[in-house]
């Protein structure tokens, strides 16, 4: 059933160029770096998702990507070769028909905050969407002994529910993923997750354990509301930087 | 009263063109990111101040500046929207007639600083301007749960008096803002604010919690007197960095 | 015995372009500065590898490349000289036929953990390799006050021992060394020693002491397996952001 | 007597080249931001320096360099005006006859250390040359409060007494001066002061106050001595990355 899906019909230059830029837009910002991936659920067909193959994603061009069902087998046979964690991606889709799109990266500041005791807070109003907790995904718990990846749908149903109904979790000694109601949310999500971790890096080495005043959970909700305009905003520059030489 | 006021009259095109590059200055220096922003008070007229419309500082060219009046309405209505948050400058320009530049940014190293008890001191001569003290806005003490911004009038006036007659204020889980008497001490206030968070990140990670012989008020105050020619040099070289193909 | 002894033949100008662009991705990725060096062994004999002249390893061209004997004396005399250090590549592909290639640096994330007992241990997946454990190589413990250089042989081979048969060593007050079966795998390992000593820091910064839920030697041993198909994403990333004018 | 001296007479465009090569080398090496300076004595007249006119390092080319007595007066009067801390250099260049270049700046991971109690320490073999014990020069010990800066010859001179025969010093809330017997020994003494205080900084974070392996004194003269090839290697690389349109 899950061999050979056909597709889910023709999407547009446009949106395949703007999932490939994403990918160029995590690397230049530092998110990602040799490895990490960025997904859009396909427009007109829920049970569809589009990614780059294994590749870096700072070289993905709109060539590149590949179109899976959820999955996460390939809609077209014998081409390139998808991730061996694209069941991230899939596994999310299926959980969260509220999520468009899904990034996985290894951020190095993010990396401690699945690996100690302490939780990861939203420090200022552009992590307005952390504030309501950020859950951690220890493969252990239910797989034993493992290579840390989500390499299967059964890795990736227990990591979606780790995830529940929160924008991003963290995967100790792995990464982090993000998600997103579009394109532009999963990304900004990825890079001020980013930015919040070193924040907080910073801030704990002040406090010495003391209180932090950081965002509340209404606060972050309020917060995270008005930051719409943030994120287009933010895309806009991002996508600049990351045009390629064929206008896209 | 404040809808479409009427224009403070003509300035040059290197008044608009220095207040856009200040904006791209900010950005290549790592005190802005996608958010932030720089305005100049009107030279003619003090009840009027011109400032980027919402966009990416990074972005910003000449044909992107408003004119604001100090109630932070737009003098042409109809055209592109201002920041949400214009009221920090408005109601600052109204509070303070000394200053006539003001930069608002979310800086990630300054950020830790307003979320803790300890305070922001100066850590070299080139920060002597923060050594009287630097005050943190906590917006919840007035005006309780919020989306943290500062986006009407009241709150840009509670906002301003928080400032007092200091020039640079942090703000709890959001960022800091900084003013100056040209265009020139703004920005370089906002830099070495930035500047003097790192080095006092570094510093108190080595002290533990020891003596920190930072500057005096007294020193900080002759340092900040010296520096006026440091200042220049400063703008020379960040100027040159974001000239424009049409050299501006 | 060990003057000008014989060339082991000829290799491929792909085989040289390769290790010269090996030394600059490794400046290029903050690995080495203005020192450091990258040798690879010999495709078809042994008892010679391959390695810069003692030069920056940013500028390495494969004009630069000389051949050694295992004693690393260069096989063709009266040429330009190889590196003080260059017993570390000999020694350890005397003792260690497993390994291609070897990578000399003094990244100064790494240098800490050369310092102090605190052990590096491996904080995420991409760092499967150090779950064996990283030896600490203190050059005082044999040969007393010196230099701190593995400057001749029997400083090689005490060096060599020390590594054993793992793929890192620290050494004090110095640096570390990071081997592999191929050139993609020793560059892989020594990239991502550094990125896992950056992420290191971080952790032990907000753990305070406390727990951190590291890669056991299993995981890590399981992870690095399925890691294979990174390195060779990554070489092809880092590969291409090097390439030199002619293509190579 | 020391207004309008005599010029030490002509030297070489390369000398001169090599001088604002190395201003340039010091911008980009993170070193100086917008202020710092490095200085060369003159190679026939040991009673003159030459330096940049008052500018940011960064833009500094040939036209920009001044010849000044060791009392610090310009030898054209008139021209452009040299820095309000060019004592630093004069004085320094009267008390130690060894000394051929100097280089002052206000690295921010650097200025930590002369806040707090905490010694610099040598963290590896190129910083060698700091294992002898690093001095911080505290400007109130003798001319109570000041605007810090060393400004005059008094200044100058009570600075150079606490260099005494090191080669770096530390400044109290101001930043550094690192000296060589020739002008690659400068620049390599600068930005290896930066590169080991970070170093160091995370040192310290991983030590807790615990011991840390760094070079004694005897290694340090001994790996200092032996970089005397690093140095050239390092420069030719610098060198090599600002050499501007016209060759130099």
């Amino acid at each position: 059933m899950s061999d050979d899906p056909i597709s889910g019909g023709p999407v547009s230059a446009e949106f395949i160029a703007d999932l490939a830029a994403a990918s160029r837009i995590l690397a230049e910002e530092g998110v990602v770096d040799a490895a990490g991936h960025v997904s859009h659920r396909h427009p007109d067909a829920s049970d569809r998702y589009f990614m780059s193959c294994a590749m870096a994603p700072a070289l993905v061009t709109p060539d590149d990507i590949i179109e899976f069902s959820l999955d996460s087998d390939p809609c077209v046979a014998g081409g390139r070769g998808g991730s061996i964690e694209r069941f991230i991606h899939g596994e999310i889709y299926k959980a969260r028909p509220d999520i468009k799109s899904v990034v996985h990266s290894h951020s190095p500041s993010v990396i401690p905050f699945g690996l100690v005791d302490t939780k990861m807070q939203a420090m200022f109003h552009m992590a307005g969407f952390l504030a309501g907790g950020v859950p951690v995904f220890d493969i252990r718990e239910k797989f034993g002994t493992t290579d840390i990846l989500v390499s299967d749908g059964p890795k990736g149903v227990a990591f979606a529910a780790c995830l529940g109904d929160k924008p991003v979790v963290l995967m100790r000694a792995h990464g982090s993923t993000a998600c997103g109601k579009t394109l532009q949310d999963a990304v900004f999500h990825a890079v001020y997750t980013e930015v919040n971790a070193r924040i907080q890096h910073w801030t704990m080495g002040l406090s010495g354990g003391g209180p932090m005043a950081v965002l509340d959970e209404e606060e972050g909700r309020l917060a995270d509301a008005v930051n719409q305009g943030a994120r287009g905003r933010a895309w806009d520059l991002w996508r600049r930087r990351v045009r390629d030489d064929t206008g896209w």
